[in-house]
C-alpha cells in the first residue's frame, strides 16, 4: 500500500522539521511500584531465561540483588542440576500439494531432525483420538500433524485436554511409528507466532522431532488436507536435551514475629521460554507475590514469617524441577500455606480453597478480604500450581488460589509475544492488592491452618 | 503454567475416547463468493508470492486460470523484468548492555551485512528528525536505530510520516556514515513479528544493510536506551537486490455493449510480501475487483468495458512496477476511469472524487449509490494508488477512492500476520458492494468523465 504516500511524505518532511524534543520512548504503558518494577527489570535486563542456561543463571544474580535492595533476608540461591534443553535452528516448510513456508517451533525436549532436514508424508489428524485410533505402524516414516480447536476460557481449563496434544500427542505418534510430529500451537491467538512448552516421552518410546505452528500456519494446514491432496513437509528442527544443567531457586524472607510458627510460602518461577521475554510467564508471578509480601508487612511485621520463592526450571522440570528440590532443602520445615502466582497477569477473579471445615472462620476472613476486590469464591478442586505441588503433597497443605482471568493467557504463553507490553499495570496491582488482603489474613492468624485432605483424612 | 493440568488430563483422556468425528478445520471464519474465494485460493494454494520470485509467476498462472472460469475474456500476462530483492538469513542481538535477541526483518532493497554479522554501537534516535539532525559523520562505523510513535488512523494518514522512517531513515543514515540501519517497524501492533517493506537509496548514497525490528523490540531498546548505557548489536541481514527479475501483469476483460467507450480500469496487485501469505495486502483487493465486476454484470452488460488489472510487482515497485508497465502496454488505449483497491479488507467507509465540476450529477449518483451502505463523502485530494497512478497520470483521469476503514492494516501490513484469518468475508462483502454499487453508476453513463485537473487545467 503506497497511497498517499508521496504528498503526506511531503507534508511530514515540515512536519518533522519544527520537532524540538522527542519523547524518548514509544512505549504505550507505563506501570509504578514493586511488582511492576520487577517485571520491567527481568524482562528489560535480562529477557529470556531458559532453564538451565546462562541467562537462567544471570536471572538467579538479578534476583538476589533485588530481593536485597528490597529488604527480603536470608536471600539465597539454591542450586541443583536438572536434564534441560537448548533450542536449535528450525523451520518447516509444506512441499506438496502447495509450497508454503510454515511458522514452527521446536517442543521442548524435541530431538533433532536430520541436519538436512526431515522430508515426509505429513498426515492429517483432527484431534488427538484420531491419532490414538491410527493403527499401530500406520505412521512408519510419516509425519503426523495434530490439530484441535482450543478456545479462551477464563479459567483456563483449555489448556488440560488441548494441551494434551503437546504433552501426548509425540509419545502417541512415536508410538505409532511416525518419524516426527507437528501439532497446532496450544494457543488461542491467530499470529504467527507458534507456542512452544514442553513435551514428555514416555520411557520405553523413541524420542521423535516435535514441533508447533502457529494458528494461522495449522490453519492453512486444515484448508490443504480438506482438499483432499496428499501433503509432504520438508522439516527441520535441531533443539536437543541435555542433561546436568545448573539451575537454582532464589529464596528469601521476611521474618514474622512469633518465629516458632509455620511459615506462609509464595511462589512464582524465575526461568521463561526462551522465544519470548518472560513477561506474563512467569516475571509478573515474581512481581505480585513479592510485592504483596512487602505491603503485608508495610504496617509492622507479620506474625508469621513469608518466605519467597523464585523457582528454577518450572518449564522443563517435569522430571525434576525448582519445586521438587525445593521440598529436598526445606521439606522439614513446619509450612503452613503454600501458595503460587503462574497464571499471568490479568485481574484474580475467583477464590479456591481447600481448608479444612475446622478453618471456616478464616476462610470467611479471606472471602471478606477479597469481597472489595471483584473477587468470587468458587467450590471444586485445585492444586496450587508445580512450583508448590510438591510441598503441599509432602506437607498435606491447605491451598489458598487466587485464580487470574485466563481469557487472554493462552494467546501470548510460551510465544514470542510474552513481552512488557502485554502487562497491564492495573491489573498487575490488583494482583498485588489481592495477595496482600489474603497475607494480612493468613499471616497473622495464630491458628493451625489444616487442609481438606489432611484434617478429613482424604487423599 | 501447569496448574490443574494432570486432573484435566486425566479427565480429558476420557473425554476424547467418546469422540466420534471431529470438525476437519478449526478455522474460525469461513466466507464464500468469487471474493473470498479469490482471497483463499491464492492464500491457501500459492500463498507468500514476491515480486521477481517464482511463486509470483506461479500465482500468474494461477491467477489467469481463476480469471478464465470466471467468463473474463483477453486474459493475458503481460510480462516485464524489474529489479528485485531476495531475503535471506536475518537476526539480530543486542550484546550490551543486556544480551537480548531481537525480532528483526530486513526491508526491501537492503544490502547484506558481512556473513560473519555486523556489530557495532547502535545509536537510538527518537525520531526521524533526530537522526536527520545528527552531524555529518557522526554514525561512522555505527548503526542508527530510529524509533517513532505511529497510531492506527482510520484513513491510513499515519504511514505517510511514519512510513518515511522505511522509506526515508537508511538514505539518511547512511548519509551520516553509519554501517547500517534499525527502525522500529511501520506499525501499529504489539506482536513480534517486524514489518517489512521496501526502502529507496537516494542515487548518490551508498546502500547499507536495513532492518526493522517489532513494535515490543522497539520498546525494549527505548527502554534500555532511557537506562543511559552504550548499546551495541549484532546484525545479520543476509537480503540483496537482483536485477532483471520476471514480473508481469495479469489483464482480463469484461466486454461492454459500446467497445468505442473509455474503458473503466480496476486495479490491485497480486504480488506481495515474503513474510505473510499476502491476504490483505493485496489478494483481497483481487477478490474485491473481480468480484464486483462480474456482480455490475450479473443483470446483463454494462455500457462500458471493465477491464481488471492484477499487477505485477507493486511492493518493490518504485523503480518501475506493473502500473508503469500498464501504461507502456495500454497508454494510448482511452480510459474513463481507473480505480484501485489497495488498503485490506476492512469496510470502505468514505467516498472522495476528483471528478470535474462537469460530473457533479454523475457524483451525485455515486454518493446516492454508497448511501445505504454507510460511506461517507469527504474532500481532500486523492491519488488512486500505485498501480493506477501512472495511467491516471498519463491520461489526466479522474479518481473514484473508496477508502477502507484503516484502524487495524498496520497492525498486519507487510507482516507474517497477513493471512486468512485475518479477513472478515461480512467486510470483504461489503467492499464487493460497494464498488459494485460504483460501476452501476459509471459503467453504465455515456458521459464524458473528465478529472478536476484536466478539465479545470489544474497540474
Ligand atoms: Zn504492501
Ligand atoms: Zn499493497
Ligand atoms: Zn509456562
Ligand atoms: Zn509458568
Amino acid at each position: 500500500m503506497l497511497r498517499k504516500t508521496f504528498c503526506a511524505a511531503l507534508l511530514a518532511a515540515t512536519t518533522f522539521a519544527s520537532f524540538s524534543a522527542a519523547p524518548a520512548s514509544a512505549t504505550p504503558t507505563q506501570g509504578s511500584g514493586v511488582a511492576w518494577d520487577i517485571v520491567e527489570g527481568l524482562t528489560t535486563e535480562i529477557g529470556p531465561r531458559l532453564a538451565g542456561s546462562e541467562a537462567e543463571a544471570r536471572a538467579r544474580d538479578w534476583a538476589q540483588a533485588r530481593l536485597r535492595a528490597l529488604g527480603f533476608s536470608d536471600v539465597s540461591v539454591e542450586e541443583f542440576k536438572t536434564l534441560a534443553w537448548q533450542r536449535g535452528e528450525e523451520h518447516a516448510r509444506l512441499t506438496a500439494p502447495y509450497r508454503q513456508p510454515l511458522a514452527i517451533t521446536a517442543l521442548g525436549f524435541s530431538v533433532p531432525t536430520p541436519a538436512q532436514g526431515l522430508k515426509g508424508e505429513l498426515v492429517y489428524f483432527p484431534t488427538l483420538a484420531a491419532l490414538e485410533a491410527a493403527p499401530e505402524g500406520s505412521l512408519k516414516g510419516k509425519i503426523a500433524f495434530v490439530d484441535h480447536a482450543m478456545r479462551p476460557t477464563q479459567d483456563g481449563s483449555g489448556y488440560g485436554p488441548y494441551g494434551d496434544v503437546r504433552r501426548k500427542g509425540p509419545t502417541i505418534a512415536s508410538q505409532k511409528g511416525a518419524a516426527g510430529i507437528v501439532i497446532r500451537s496450544a494457543g488461542t491467538d491467530s499470529h504467527r507466532n507458534p507456542h512452544t512448552g514442553a513435551t514428555v516421552f514416555a520411557k520405553d518410546v523413541k524420542p521423535i522431532p516435535a514441533g508447533a505452528v502457529s494458528n494461522p500456519d495449522a490453519d492453512l494446514i486444515a484448508r490443504i488436507a480438506s482438499r483432499g491432496k496428499p501433503m509432504s513437509i520438508d522439516l527441520k528442527l535441531m533443539g536437543k536435551p541435555f542433561p546436568d544443567a545448573p539451575s537454582g531457586n532464589v529464596v528469601a524472607e521476611l521474618p514474622g514475629r512469633d518465629p516458632s510458627l509455620p511459615i506462609i510460602l509464595l511462589a512464582c518461577h524465575l526461568d521463561s521460554w526462551d522465544l519470548g521475554t518472560g513477561a506474563i510467564d512467569d516475571a509478573s508471578g515474581c512481581g505480585i507475590i513479592t510485592a504483596a509480601a512487602l505491603a503485608a508487612q508495610k504496617d509492622g511485621q507479620t506474625l508469621r514469617t513469608i518466605r519467597v520463592l523464585w523457582s528454577g526450571n518450572e518449564e522443563m522440570g517435569i522430571t525434576g524441577g525448582g519445586g521438587d528440590h525445593y521440598v529436598k532443602v526445606h521439606g522439614s520445615e513446619p509450612h503452613a500455606v503454600a501458595m503460587e502466582s503462574d497464571f499471568g497477569a490479568d485481574k484474580v477473579w475467583q477464590l479456591k480453597t481447600t481448608f479444612a471445615q475446622a478453618n471456616a472462620e478464616l476462610v470467611d476472613k479471606v472471602k471478606a478480604a477479597l469481597w472489595p476486590l471483584g473477587i468470587v469464591p468458587h467450590d471444586g478442586p485445585t492444586e496450587g500450581g508445580a512450583d508448590v505441588a510438591p510441598i503441599i503433597a509432602h506437607q498435606k497443605l491447605a491451598v489458598i488460589d487466587l485464580g487470574q482471568d485466563g481469557m487472554h493467557y493462552f494467546d501470548l504463553h510460551h510465544t514470542p509475544d510474552d513481552t512488557l507490553d502485554k502487562v497491564d499495570p492495573i491489573a498487575l496491582q490488583q494482583n498485588v492488592d489481592a495477595w496482600t488482603a489474603v497475607l494480612k489474613v493468613i499471616a497473622n492468624t495464630p491458628e493451625p491452618i489444616a487442609s481438606v485432605s489432611a484434617a478429613e483424612g482424604g487423599e
